[in-house]
């Protein structure tokens, strides 16, 4: 068994892509799940190791010599609700549940602004909040060392390793960069302090490693 | 406040309205909630109170005055995965946490047969057993005096006040009338040795009062 090994499920998502190679320089093993065998190569010339499973199968064989694992997994913007309950939500509930049982006990969600209480959130996403919502707690509830990370609506621009963890009043402000996201991921799994926050992230003036430091 | 109230949410239901005729047989007090007013005739006749709320909005106040409360609501299988989320879902954990907020300390669902384990059931429900599943789950986490009554495929058939509740191997055998399923929620509120149960139902041999005595 290996040890210092994290599991990134959601490799080939955006933020996951950032997140690996962030974890590669700061000499994290990773092992990166995605479920194209097509995409192995890119992850092990990053120097990861490609683990292939399926989000709506059996994935605990992926836990297999991990100590931490990061959730940053979707079904993305156009796939139906379906999806919603059987990616967002149910596989979620199963990684939980198979880092309990593998004892895997750094458990680091990505979840969404908003998440806690989708009866404010727009409309139009609800759905997708509830379901981000009861993943959320069924975290909480969980005997894992967890931190939840809430990020405002996520944006391609470049990151500038600075955040803020109060949410801004107007909207539209209420947004975060792909890349401080996946810098600010990488902060909790190497700071412990944050284990037991639920942490909502937005882009702002203070450095992350000071945003993050008072969890 | 009125004692020994109990709120009917998904009153309009087919399992809703032969749960009612049973409580009110049995003389206990109903609040029948219900989303169109022109279905309130329909319980004041019956003798139940009728409170109007809505499922998607808050309905906090239908708890009011109340010490027990039975979630049978569900979005209906015409209806899309968002309201799966919106209604078996998000409309389920919102009743438990009103039920904590108000004091109802006494809570049945009625979810389904599979909620359990979502990957074992058939693939075209999955996504509504998931949702059942954390409603489920939400429940469990509560602290409130829960049953939970997981009932297979719901027939219109005549209630013959016998069940079991073992799972029959036969999937076309895991069934049960709504009338059945009613009459089983009936004994649940009477009967608070079914507090902190998980039950499925299906038809069977045993008298109801004989199936459910050993929870």
């Amino acid at each position: 068994m290996t040890s210092n090994t994290s599991l990134v499920i959601g490799a080939n998502g955006q933020i996951g892509k950032k997140l690996i190679q962030h974890m590669l320089d700061a000499d994290i093993k990773v092992k990166a799940m995605i479920r194209d065998p097509l995409q192995a190569e890119t992850f092990e010339v990053m120097g990861a190791e490609a683990v292939i499973a399926d989000l709506e199968t059996d994935f605990s064989f992926a836990f297999n010599g991990c100590d931490s694992v990061v959730f940053t997994a979707g079904s993305g913007a156009n796939t139906g609700f379906d999806k919603t309950l059987l990616i967002d939500l149910w596989a979620a509930i199963k990684a939980i549940n198979y880092a309990v049982d593998h004892n895997v006990q750094r458990f680091i969600m990505v979840s969404s602004r908003g998440a806690e209480d989708p009866d404010k959130g727009p409309k139009r996403i609800k759905p997708y909040l509830v379901a981000k919502h009861a993943a959320d707690f069924a975290l909480l509830h969980s005997r894992l060392d967890y931190t939840i990370l809430q990020p405002g609506r996520l944006t391609d621009e470049p990151g500038t390793n600075h955040i803020q963890t109060q949410r801004p009043e107007n909207a539209a402000e209420q947004k975060i960069s792909r890349d401080d996201v996946a810098a600010c991921i990488l902060y909790c799994l190497q700071h412990d302090h944050s284990i037991g926050a639920s942490i909502e992230l937005f882009e702002g003036e203070l450095g992350i490693e000071q945003a993050l430091s008072v969890y």
